[in-house]
């Protein structure tokens, strides 16, 4: 790996990132969409391109940077690095898996959202169908993609079998969330709360992270670490989203705040309340932080990771 | 491989093949969905089990057994032979991408079914959120279930990829074909038609083949001849589906017929005439047959197969 990126704020990290992860999902989009309907293939570009956090990539490459390299000294892993051209199939993979999810669950019959990402959401801007055979179409490619072969930068099949199943176990999981989200027990407790945010928006973290990992060397106890960091830092993330809906705004959101009152759906901040709901994003994130402390510096990117999931306003 | 089956009528023997093909499906779900909420279990099941005629299962093992043995008699592979447990994950997987395309394909914002398989459609048993996560986690199921490894029947990596590509290929292509489905040209021609079914249902259809030939011994000109013939096939088969909506009844279909001429939807009916439908249908499989002439008599159960789809009534 080529010398570290100097010490750059993290918020400034990000930006590049996602300016080379957009150049590299635009890349794999266009090998793959040439022969669709021009229809089908608009609507999966609008889904996934310009546009989201690109949080699961993210944690796909700093786990692989931790794992490829432990001794790092904690600078932010740079990502026009040649080193990651093998796991960006993989970064990518995750993306398309969180986009075709949140298409589907934004569709009339399940969360109903007109807005994400400040645009029109898929269903909206094309059609019922569309949006749902566009997401169908993104699923299929995540894991067509992430089997694919990059010359000069052959991962292992071991390796291969081990994002597919970690990619499968995650949209499962994900996939079992929303089913519990659509069908709440009427009161349910904060644990129920976790158990269900866990796996709808939890597991696919846990898999990008796992999946940056399984890239990288084996090492049990810095698997362990990552995988105690990563459950609580999952929670966190959704109860800022909680507080978000409760507080933010569209401009800030992208997507209509409020929801979950207007829908009488059960979050953090109806359950426990708003400061309650703080208090416990700031515990949730302190338990993730904890989880890091054998990892040393090497882990530095994931606790600046854990400092935006902490602050995000969006 | 042991000894082939005593020559029996193809009906018996697709009895026997579906069958142990259940069995296999149920086991295979059993080990999955474990963990999942029930009522997501529910529907996934539901919309799998029980019913269908399995034909793209069918074509993975008389894919496999003519290549893994190109020398056979001719005589149906018996689906108990322990030499086809390798190819049960691809067997297995195809049908899950067909089942899931079928959920979808059901919704109200597609084609809109009340009845699949003499059974009320899944969004019908159950709701239409429940049917888009089923056909999600179906579709999920089958990547996973491709790649899984089975002790004492490994697989070797490169088929696995193989088996993806082809999977991948067949369903991005079958929901391409979908999209065109529904946005016809308003007067579409022979030609077009015949582009949109050979995405649509053509090109799973050749997946299932080319997979169980991916598991196989590698012969160029043996794989030729699967192309040739599949091709011819996957239209036949289409305008016979035509054929059947027009003439069939629902206790013969499972679904409900005479929704092309209720949606007023473009079939080979409409374009041909019923007469010059079966007359092309006909045509069609004696252009599937001829591609099998190389073959020999190895070629038989893709005869018996071709000879199903020309006469079945369901």
């Amino acid at each position: 790996m080529k010398a570290p990126l100097p010490a750059i704020p993290f918020t400034q990290w990000q930006a590049t990132f996602r300016d080379v992860f957009e150049q590299r999902l635009i890349e794999a989009l266009d090998a793959r969409l040439a022969d669709m309907p021009p229809r089908l293939s608009d609507a999966v570009r609008y889904a996934v391109l310009d546009g989201g956090k690109r949080l699961r990539p993210m944690l796909v490459m700093l786990g692989y940077a931790l794992t490829a390299n432990p001794d790092i000294s904690g600078a932010l892993p740079d990502p026009t690095d040649e080193a990651f051209t093998a796991v960006w199939p993989a970064a990518i993979a995750i993306e398309l898996i969180h986009g075709y999810s949140l298409v589907h669950d934004d569709l009339p019959a399940m969360d109903d959202d007109d807005l994400r990402r400040g645009k029109p959401t898929v269903h909206r801007a094309f059609d019922e169908a569309t949006a749902i055979l566009a997401g169908d179409v993104l699923q299929t490619l995540a894991f067509d993609l992430l089997l694919q072969e990059i010359p000069d930068h052959p991962v292992a099949a071991s390796v291969q079998l081990a994002w597919t199943r970690l990619l499968a176990r995650g949209s499962v999981d994900m996939v079992s969330g929303q089913q519990l989200d659509l069908n709440p027990s009427t009161t349910p407790s904060e644990q129920e709360l976790g158990h269900m945010h866990g796996l709808k928006t939890g597991a696919l973290l846990r898999s990008a992270l796992l999946m940056g990992a399984a890239a990288g060397r084996s090492d049990i106890t810095v698997h362990a670490s990552l995988e105690a960091f990563i459950a609580p830092l999952g929670l966190a993330f959704q109860i800022q989203d909680d507080i978000l809906d409760e507080t933010g705004t569209v401009a800030q959101l992208g997507k209509t705040p409020g929801k979950d009152a207007a829908q009488a759906k059960s979050s953090y901040v109806t359950v426990l309340g708003l400061e309650r709901a703080r208090q416990r994003l700031t515990e949730t994130i302190d338990v993730a932080l904890a989880a890091l402390v054998p990892l040393g510096n090497a882990a530095d990117p994931l606790r600046a990771c854990a400092h935006f999931v902490l602050t995000r306003n969006h």
